[in-house]
């Protein structure tokens, strides 16, 4: 069963390309970090096979909100990023949501329906 | 001494969005895997005041290699992604580089003069 991570980017807010790059790092090492600690095994095959990173697009904060509040319920390690507001957007404002590593079938059953960013 | 990551990413390859986010996750998590495990006084204080991060942009391919080996001579964690070239790119093609997590001071010596991406 393969191993993946999939980050969801807001397409409705406005950040520069570095900015979103940044956003997503973020996302994607905090969620690495709670399967590192939670789901080791998951983790350890996700490190060992290339470390599968999907980007996709999210259409509004609500939506992100619900597939993190999915992910948690599926017991998925998941990360939502609010940005601290110091440059280009309003302090607090989430961005993107990280789920995984986790295994390829538990993700898609939330995030299959989303077009790559 | 604040600590930062710095992350360059190739400019004269043509990358979607998407693409581009995916790679700066992955330099960006296996530089600060290498600073939790050999510069954990670092990692630490890198986490724990919100994990900065700068994208920029690099010029080519061996840019991306005299930096890399600019960071070894000062002894900053980093790590080059050579992408795998199952989608957009050519197997092995050299695409993004991260300094750090490490002492914003040391990283600007070599990173200063590059832009914002």
């Amino acid at each position: 069963m393969a191993i993946k991570q999939v980050i969801v980017v807001r397409k409705d807010i406005r950040m520069g390309i570095g900015k979103s790059c940044a956003q997503v790092a973020h996302a994607s090492l905090a969620a690495a970090e709670i399967a590192m600690e939670n789901y080791r095994s998951d983790y350890l095959e996700w490190k060992q096979t290339g470390e599968k990173k999907i980007v996709v697009a999210g259409e509004n904060q609500e939506q992100l909100g619900r597939l993190f509040e999915d992910a948690r319920t599926l017991n998925l390690p998941c990360y939502l990023v609010r940005d601290a507001g110091l440059t280009q957007l309003k302090p607090g404002t989430i961005t993107t949501l990280a789920i995984g590593p986790a295994p390829e079938e538990k993700i898609d059953k939330i995030t299959s329906h989303l077009k790559l960013l």
